[in-house]
């Protein structure tokens, strides 16, 4: 099965790829556009195994997520 | 009104990051995970305009997205 991971910089944190994003969408005309965040999104495809969900969670505060200015969810997708 | 583009690697594509991230966990006593993709998420908020989607589309394929070796999909939050 597999979690998707998604990260953010909490919305307290300038995001200067976001600011770099959207003044190239101003330049180019696109602007509609009033704000860009720009974060990651992992994919982890696991074998089930016991408290996957404990363990998943685990790992992403570990390794994945900088606590201090970022933010995450987790979904599962797949035979749980 | 927010559009999410979530961009990732063509699954044919090598994904150096991913590999690293694996790598680590694997380090880590993470065995379970068998494989790591790692995509953006880029999040765009917008006053509404006429035809925004078509819009919001063309500035991803122009600007955020590069079409050789990744893939993305677009999702709209917000009042429509």
């Amino acid at each position: 099965m597999k979690a998707i991971v998604t990260v953010k910089l909490k919305s307290v944190v300038l995001d200067p790829q976001g600011q770099a994003v959207l003044g190239s969408l101003d330049k180019l005309g696109y602007d509609f556009v009033k704000d860009v965040r720009v974060g990651k999104v992992i994919e982890l495809e696991f074998d089930k195994v016991r408290k996957y969900d404990e363990k998943v969670r685990e790992l992403t505060e570990k390794l994945l997520v900088n606590p201090i200015i970022e933010e995450y969810e987790i979904k599962y997708i797949g035979d749980k």
